[in-house]
């Protein structure tokens, strides 16, 4: 099942929010993990991090009973943290000021034939290669948070990327349940990032046009297109709505109205007024926390029924 | 339970997929239902259309064993299956020369204090009142297809129209299990059309510009926003993104980027070659009844574990 030896070792750097995420499902999917944070006191988050992830990775990903600690150990530095690893999956701060030392340190340390994945959401590729000593070895594996729950991997590598690494990545990715994605290039916010930026630009619009209240738009969304949406994309959706002519016919039935729905759609800005409503109206829904856990608690029924 | 005494009688008008979705789900909720559509062999297939949704209408609306048929009666013409109705669901064709004479019979029809709910996706409030004795009772009650299945229910009504009408109507939908959103005016596509057209314009933007092919854009949605947008819309989404400081530090930390998001985005027209692409890429896709089917059988998963 997995692609590298049983036990491999895999490097996590940066051990914030996500590096610790990642953590947890590489060690609940059986390799080694070698994490390195500088932050003071990141040893004790990421184990609480891989402790709170764990009832769903057991859930989802068949891990063990117990997190299998002595599989997971920290590295006082980057360099000592990739040494022995086969793939690394850094995390680090998205500041190339700080992001370019530590990526030249991981690939000065990382063995020939490596690769390293960047969760990065808004560098670029060239960004990222810039200083490195084999810059065809770098991609991008970015997750969508948190990485332990969500399928999601957005991989993105160019034509100065080596095709095989991409390969190998991809190949990484799905054999540890993930949902790689490949894009060709990089753009500003991959993939998920916007198509989320488009359609809540169209929702906040409708909330400045006074067409409805923020919470009736989200309602509309999740008891309305949204049911579908984790199901299946866009296009294959309206494939469906085409009935037996599929997409062909859906065009032909309703493209002109589509065109008049894009022709119409609004633009805004994240004004102090825009931004107060939203805080007004979010502040009467439950406890954060609360609708975090019934929100992670559907999408693991979500993905067990996606598997029936 | 429900808001009319029990056993009154709703009318359908215009029973095609949407009207004949609305009434099956109106007769597992109890109501007598008076179809009228004067397509040829209507009849039968109103009733394959109740027996196909019985099954999901058992599961999620807690409907009996077999459609109670006694309660589902035809009539001649519209104004006879009016006559005795307490709430109209009106689903006639999309266009106003043929709308508005259907809905005069119906208007004309129609006692006192009683309601026409406009199933119509695409014509505003004036025209649907246009020529109507009593156009203060006529509002938009716009499903999402199919009406027996997924909970929202568009409720457009303006300042022409009797707010006790669309009170009333909210709480008839809400009573029958709805999600009803309130509109304060007509605008092109309603909420969900319209967020479906901004997810779906960029998911082709990236497409055109060879980013990902739309097969995996689609994936990129269905693995991971998507998991969320059934669940919570994106002013949520991002109100939890924020963590414990909610939408207005998620604004704080993430608004430069959402406006470089927005920035970026792209614009598409559905050319023959972008519409081809999507049928070739479509036609790689298991059969569309196949896929239909596990959609449906998803949806009822996630709306069951909604209720949880």
């Amino acid at each position: 099942m997995d692609i590298f030896s049983p036990g491999s070792r895999l490097a996590v750097i940066g051990a914030g929010t996500i590096g610790a995420s990642w953590a947890a499902l590489f060690l609940a999917k059986g390799y080694e993990v070698c994490v390195f944070d500088p932050a003071p006191g990141s040893e004790a988050l990421v184990r609480a991090a891989v402790e709170g992830a764990w009832p769903v990775l057991q859930r989802i990903a068949n891990a063990p009973a117990t997190p299998p600690w002595q599989r997971l150990t920290f590295a006082p530095t980057a360099a000592q943290a990739v040494a022995g690893a086969v793939f690394v999956q850094e995390n680090g701060p998205e500041n190339p000021a700080l992001k370019a030392p530590l990526l030249a340190e991981i690939d000065a340390a990382l063995p020939e034939g490596r690769i390293i994945a960047s969760s990065t959401s808004g560098l670029t590729l060239d960004i990222l290669r810039n200083g490195l000593a084999r810059p065809d070895r770098i991609l991008v594996g970015h997750p969508f948070n948190p990485p332990h729950l969500i399928p999601l991997v957005e991989v993105v590598g160019d034509e100065k990327t080596n095709p095989a690494a991409i390969e190998r990545a991809m190949e990484f990715y799905r054999s540890i349940g993930k949902e790689p994605i490949r894009l060709t290039r990089s753009v500003t916010g991959h993939i998920a990032n916007r198509l989320q930026a488009a359609v809540w630009r169209e929702a906040l619009y409708l909330v400045q046009e006074g067409v409805a209240s923020a919470r009736d738009v989200d309602a509309a969304m999740a008891y309305g297109p949204g049911l579908r949406w984790g199901i299946m994309g866009p296009t294959t959706t309206f494939h469906l709505g085409g009935g037996a002519g599929g997409i062909a016919a859906f065009v032909e039935k309703l493209g002109v109205a589509m065109q008049s729905w894009w022709d119409d759609l609004g633009d805004v800005t994240l004004t102090p007024e825009l931004v107060k409503t939203l805080v007004e109206e979010m502040a009467q829904l439950p406890d954060i926390a609360a609708l975090k856990a019934e929100r992670d608690r559907r999408i693991v029924a979500m993905l067990e029924a996606a598997k029936e």
